[in-house]
Parts: C-alpha cells; structure tokens; sequence
C-alpha cells in the first residue's frame, strides 16, 4: 500500500443502454461498468473502481450517469475527458471529469435523480427509434394521465409500482416532479424523485398508460397507490423509452451538472 | 407463367442505416434490400423483387423510402404493412402501403428527393445519438453556411461534390433547397433535388462545415464548385447523421406521401 493521495474524481457518463446489460458488474462483463472500468484501467494502467449513483437496468440509458473513483494517476480533469474517452465504445463515453472533496459520494450524497421516459404513439413501430423509444399503438389521453399523476407526488409508499427483486429497506420515496408533455408524435414523461425503487419508473409509465389509452379511469391510480401491491398495478413498460437524465448533489460539491433531458430530445 | 394480374404495390419503408450495408442487394445479404425481399417472400409465399426510390449507402437512414413491387398475391393494404412487418427486424418497417396504378415507377416516377443531415455540435461525442447524428468538435457559424449554401441552389454540374464511383450519365441535378438552422446542440441540413449523385449530400455537407468553422470562406464554395473537380472540395462527411425523408410523386399516384422528417426529429 502506497500512501500517495488519490484525488476523488466524479465524472459524467453518458451510454446507450441497448448495448448492454445494464450498469452493475457482472461475472460475463456485458455491462456499463464492467466497459467503463476496462478502459479506466487502461487508461491509468492499473484497477479503478467505480460507485454510481444510479443502477440502470438492462436496455436503460443514462443521458447523465454520475460516477466517482478515487485516481491512483494524477491528470487534469480534461485528461480523464478525452484519455478514457479513447478507450470506450461509440456506445459509452465520459461527458465531464471534475476533482471533488474526498467526502463526495456518487450515491450517497445524491439527494435526487431525474430520468425522462420517451414514448412513441404511433400506428407502426418506428426503426429510427428502435431502443431509444417506448412504443404505444393506442391513442393517449394527456390530460387523463397528468390527472393520475397527481396521486402519486410526494412521499408515499409505492410498494405498488416495486419489483418483486427489489433490495431497497424501505418502499417509502418521495417523487418530486412528474410532468406529462406531449411532442409531436411523442409524449415524454419526466420523473424526479429523493431515489427510485427497482423498475419504479417504468412501472409508473405502465400504469399511466392503462389510464392515458382508457382502459383504466383517474381513480383507478389513488386505488392501486392505496393498496401497496405489485399485483394492482398495470405491467413493466419496456425500458426502450427510460433515460437518466441528472442527479443532484448539494452545491457544496460545486459539479458541472445541467439538466440533461436535451441530450436525448432532439433540440429543445 | 399464369396471367392472374399482378397489382402493383407501393410501400413507404423506414430503416436505420446504421444495421446495414446500405439499400442495395448483395451476395452478403446483409443489405435493407436482402432483408425485405427475405421478409417479403416470406409473407407471399413466393419471391418478391422491389424497385425503390433511392438507394442509401452503408450507414444511411430512411423515415420514409419508397418502392414498389408486382404484387404476387392479393392482399388488404393493411395486412402488406403489418404482415410484412411481422417478418422483419426492429431496424427495418413498413410505414404504409397502397395499391397503385401499372405505370407507378418508384425510380422513374420519382421528382424529387428530400435528405436531412442531422449534426450534433458538442465537444464530446455523444454515445445516445452514435450512428445516428454527425458529429462536429469545432463550432459552427451557421449563418456562414447559410451564404455559402446559396451558390450550390439551382441547376448545376456538381462535379465537385460527385464520388468517384457515381454511375450517374450527366452530373448536372437541380437544387430545389437547402435549408440549414439551428435546433438547441444541433445542426439540421435539409436537401431537396430532383436526384442526387453519389455521395453528393455528405460532400456537401463537408464542405458546408469546412465554410461553418471558419476554415474556407463563404466565397471558397462558389470556387468549389465551379471548378467541377472533387478535388477542390472537402472530405465526405459521415454517413451516420443522413437520412432520406421523403420522395416526391406527381398527384396522380396518390400516395400517402407527408415529409416524414418528423420521424427523425423529436417532436417538431
């Protein structure tokens, strides 16, 4: 063990999540992190391990994934940018590089993620968003589905809108925002909240959904809220359509962070 | 040889180039073509040869090509698009169908042809628009290429922005537009001509941005070409930010035809 200073560094990850199986390291090294630390060690030329804030699932994006690793190299800022960057797929690719206070921690020091659910209404399915789109063939009620999402800000239990394989202790969130826009072809649906629960969003957007096309009514989301069971819920929507577009961190730990919904929305 | 009358079809097809070795057939296979006459024979029972509007290179998008065929069997328009559909890969989709009349060529009928290259201006390269926007590091004065551009309007011999191996007889084609405007981080190029020569949408493009970040003059496109010699221009751009997003056809065919450049563009 040396006991040379290892500046903690945060950086801004962006990926295409249909490439992989999801963020967490696995054993067969298809994901996110097992490619990112491939080319980090590359790069500094020994391991460097990473803690995210948010765990995507299989076929989740991130337009802006915050990670943090403690460097065993020294290197500007804009070095970790472009060094790692060479080392990385078209898939994957650091967005900023930022040196923080050693007590910063990408998931405990988040003190909310945000994440945008795309969804496509069409009669076809359409190639050019294949992956990076939810698809719905039925017509949507906006209006009808901001209503239902009324029932849902705040803090509540959402033991309702769980996966089965959920770890977290408690089922208890509290959901900041979700707004409900309609864009062209697209309705995007846009989640902040203190932390998700596994397969939250995407059961949300399920759910929604059961209401925006008419098979279920308003009232019908307070009732399946209420009843704290998985089963009273609408299915998993696909994750084709779901992006994490930011954390927030406490201003103290001064990072280049932005809202990065634009990076998936094509110029507004 | 029987002589049931074979109605001729016309097919809005959508693709993402960026899975394929461009439209046409190849001994590989691994083409849009191959892939849809697969899906085709498939839905028919027999085989199906396909004419389209325009053939893409590698790497080249479609929101909306268009082909005919000699129909082999007599179905509903809506069964050719979701039977055929149900054949096909995530990256390739029929968007419509209709029978029309035995003199529809989708080649030789065709007008015009209208292209959009999308290009994302960022330092980093972004891993959720990978193969399906060009990328540019260096700013670009959009105004700049907007003046330049005005010289490559009308009836020319575009030589200078022709490959090589273009099979064309004459290089002389009609500019009808060319559009450039911003959209938040993007850079949107939209193209119509009566037809294009090979590679001439990506030269221009080239040369467009060679003129947008400063490094050839408004003036230095005039020169260009005039010249008639690619030499004199800039290196093709990218396939990845190309898309063919519409075909125009006299009102007699009554095609179901729109400028599907909103299948791209996300909610514009």
């Amino acid at each position: 063990m040396s006991d040379v200073v290892q500046p903690r560094i945060a950086l801004g990850v962006s990926y295409d999540g249909s490439a992989w199986q999801g963020w967490q390291k696995q054993p067969h090294g298809l994901t996110v992190q097992d490619t990112l630390e491939a080319a980090l060690a590359r790069f500094a030329g020994q391991p460097v391990p990473t803690v995210c804030a948010g765990r995507t699932d299989t076929g989740v994006h991130a337009a802006m994934q915050v990670i943090h690793l403690d460097a065993p190299v020294l290197r500007a800022d804009t070095a970790w940018v472009r060094g790692v960057n060479a080392h990385l797929p078209p898939s994957i690719a650091i967005r900023w590089a930022r040196e923080v206070s050693p007590d910063f921690h990408a998931r405990f020091s988040a003190r909310a993620r945000s994440y945008v659910y795309l969804l496509l209404e069409d009669q076809v399915r359409s190639p050019l968003w294949a992956g990076k789109a939810g698809w719905s063939f039925y017509p949507l009620d906006v209006e009808a589905m901001q209503q239902a999402a009324g029932y849902l800000l705040g803090e509540h239990d959402f033991s309702s809108f769980r996966a089965s394989q959920c770890q977290a202790k408690s089922p208890v969130r509290t959901l900041h925002r979700l707004d409900i826009t309609r864009r062209g072809r697209f309705v995007v649906f846009s989640f902040t909240a203190n932390a998700f629960l596994h397969h939250m969003v995407r059961n949300f957007v399920g759910a929604l959904t059961y209401v925006g096309r008419g098979r279920e009514s308003v009232q019908w989301m307070a009732d399946v809220l209420a009843a704290r069971d998985r089963r009273k819920g609408a299915p998993t929507f696909a994750p084709d359509g779901l992006y994490l577009t930011g954390v927030d961190y406490p201003a103290e730990f001064d990072l280049p962070l932005h809202d990065a919904s634009d990076e998936i929305r094509f110029g507004v």
